[in-house]
C-alpha cells in the first residue's frame, strides 16, 4: 500500500501507475518459500509508505522518457531494490530502537520478537541485492556500497550520542551516510539503468545527495520546533535519545551554550528536556540550520540545470520545490 | 587469524598460502572509513576460524589449476565474500542467541551491545555483496539468493522450536538453508569464477550441498552424544533451546517416543534434559541419523567423480574423507 498525497512526486503523470508496479514487485520480493517468513517480511511492506526513494529512482530514469511513456521494467526493478533496502534497514532500526509502532502498525520486533525482525531485515536486504544483481554489476556494486554507507552513518551517529562536543562536520557526515546516500543511490540507479551519460548521472546523484541532506536537516529542526501532535512523538525526541542534531550543535556554540551544555550529556527529565528545547529554539541554531537546509535544497535544484526537459526532470523539480516549501515551513 | 589444523583442506599444497590471501582481504573488507566501525567489524575476523567456506571456494576454483599454480585473484575474492557472509550472519546469530562468547573471545553484542552488532553484521554482509558484484552478476545474484536461503533456513528452525511434531523433512529443509546453502554457494562461486562447464559447476554445487547436510547432521548428533568438555557447551544444548534435531525427531517415532514426548515441548530442567538425552542416545535416532549423514557424505564424494584430476579435486576428496571419518567418530 502506498500512502499517496505525501510523495512530492505524486504530481508527475506517470508516477502513480509506475509506483503501483513497484508496489507489486515489493510484494513479490517479500514473498519467500515459507509462508511464515513471508508474513513477517510483508508486514512493513503492506503498512505502506511514501515510497520517496522509488519515486526518485523512477524520476531519474524518466529523464530519458518522452511525455506519455512509462517507466522501463529495469527502472521499476531498481526502484523496488532501493525501497527494499530502506525497508530492511527499518526492520533493523526498530530492533535497535526497541520501537513498538512503525507506520501506524505494530512494529515487527514488537509482534514477532527481535530474532525474527533481524532475520526478516536480512532477507529483505538480500532480496534488494538480488534485484540489483539483475540490473548488472554497476548497480549491484553501488547498492552494496550504499548499504555499507548507511551502516557507517548510523554508527557515526551512535558514536557521538550524548556527546556535547559533536561537531557540525561529524553531524553532516552521519546524515550523509544514514539519509543522503540512499537517496543519491536511488537517483543514480535510475540514471544507470537508462544508460544516461556520465555528467547527467553525476548531476542526478548530486541532486539526491543534496536533497537528502536538506531533508534530514529539516526533519531534525522539526523535531525541536513542532508540536507533539504534529510529530506523532514527543518534541525533542532526538535530544532525549542523545542525538544532538545541527540546531543543538550550533546552539551549544552560542552565548547560552553553557546553560545548554549543563543540561545535556546524559538522560533528561521532562523539565530539563523542555528547558533545553527552549534554549535551542531561542538560539541561532534554528535559523542557521534552516539556512544550511535552504542551501542544500538550492544546490539540489541547481544540480538539475544541465538536464534537458523531460517528465522526469519536471518531477524532480517539483520535488525540489516541495522541499524548499518544507524548509520555509520549518522556518516559520 | 586462521585456525590451522582444523580445516580439512589444510593438506592441500596451495591452500595455506592462498587462505592467507583471503585473510588479508577479509581484514581489508572489515575496514571502514570510521575507525570505530572498523574495530567492531574486525573483532570476529581477527578472532579467526577454520575458513572452511573459503577453502571450498578456492578448492572448487582449483579444479582448473595445475599442480604448483596459485589461486586466481577472482577465486580469492569469491572465497572472501563467502566468509564475510558467514561472519556477518554470526554477528546477527550472536545477537539472536544472546551469546556472550564466540570463537573464544567476547561476543560483539556482549562487548558493544546489540545495536552495534546488528550494524556491523549488516556492514559485513554489504561488503560481501560488494565483492560479489566485482565478480559479475551471476556471483552477485547467487550470493544474494544464498543470504536469503540462510534466513529462510533459520526461520524454518525457529518456526518449529519446541515442536515435537517437527518432521524429518522440515529438519532437512531448515539445515539445507542454514548450513548447506552457503557451502554449496562457496563451491559454485569457485566454479563460476574459473568458468567451468555447467556439468562441473553442478557437480561442485552438489558436493557442497551434500557435504553441508552431512556436516550439520554430524554436528547435531555430537550435540547429544559428546561430553560437555568436548563440546565447549552443555550436552543437549539444542534440546534446551527447543531445536529438535534429526536424532530427536527419529527417537520420537520409536517405542520410547511417548516418554520423550512427555519431556519435550517446553523448557527443560537439568534432570529432564539428561533423561531426554538418555532416551535419544538409547534409541535408533542416533544410528539412523549417522546412516543419513553417511549417505550424504558418500553422495558428496561421488559428486566429484565426473571431475578430472586436479589439486582442487584432491583437496575436496580429502575433505570428503575427513567428513566420513567425522561421521564414523560420531557413530563410535
Amino acid at each position: 500500500m502506498r500512502v499517496s498525497g505525501h510523495n512530492p512526486l505524486d504530481a508527475v503523470p506517470f508516477m502513480a501507475v509506475d509506483l503501483d508496479r513497484v508496489e507489486d514487485l515489493l510484494a513479490a520480493s517479500a514473498a519467500s518459500a515459507d509462508p511464515y517468513l513471508t508474513e513477517i517480511c510483508s508486514h512493513l511492506v503492506a503498512a505502506g509508505g511514501k515510497r520517496v526513494r522509488p519515486g526518485f529512482c523512477l524520476a531519474a530514469a524518466a529523464t530519458s522518457l518522452l511525455d506519455g511513456e512509462s517507466s522501463t521494467d529495469h527502472a521499476v526493478t531498481g526502484a523496488t531494490a532501493v525501497e527494499l533496502v530502506h525497508l530492511g534497514s527499518l526492520y533493523h532500526d526498530d530492533v535497535m530502537d526497541e520501537a513498538v509502532v512503525r507506520r501506524q502498525v505494530e512494529s515487527v520486533n514488537a509482534r514477532w520478537g527481535n530474532i525474527r525482525a533481524i532475520l526478516a531485515g536480512d532477507f529483505l536486504l538480500a532480496r534488494a541485492s538480488e534485484l540489483a544483481a539483475s540490473l548488472g554489476v554497476e548497480v549491484a556494486g553501488l547498492l552494496a556500497a550504499t548499504i555499507g554507507r548507511l551502516c557507517e552513518g548510523q554508527v557515526l551517529e551512535l558514536k557521538h550520542s550524548f556527546d556535547v562536543e559533536r561537531s557540525e562536520e561529524q553531524y553532516l557526515q552521519a546524515i550523509a551516510g544514514k539519509t543522503a546516500s540512499l537517496l543519491a543511490a536511488s537517483c543514480r540507479i535510475g540514471s544507470i539503468v537508462t544508460e544516461l551519460p556520465d555528467d547527467q548521472r553525476a548531476a542526478l546523484t548530486d541532486f539526491g545527495h543534496s536533497y537528502g541532506m536538506a531533508f534530514q536537516i529539516v526533519d531534525d529542526v522539526l523535531d525541536l520546533v513542532s508540536t507533539e501532535a504534529d510529530l506523532g512523538k514527543p518534541t525533542g525526541h532526538d535530544l532525549e535519545e542523545g542525538v544532538y542534531t545541527l540546531p543543538v550543535i550550533l546552539a551549544l556554540l552560542t552565548g547560552h551554550g553553557q546553560d545548554l551544555r549543563a543540561l545535556l550529556g546524559g538522560p533528561l527529565d521532562t523539565a530539563s528536556r523542555d528547558k533545553a528545547i527552549d534554549i535551542v529554539r531561542d538560539s541561532v541554531g534554528i535559523p542557521e540550520s534552516i539556512r544550511r537546509a535552504r542551501e542544500y535544497a538550492a544546490t539540489a535544484a541547481s544540480s538539475l540545470e544541465i538536464l534537458p526537459d523531460s517528465p522526469g526532470v519536471r518531477g524532480l523539480r517539483a520535488a525540489a520545490d516541495y522541499l524548499l516549501e518544507q524548509v520555509e515551513l520549518a522556518a516559520a
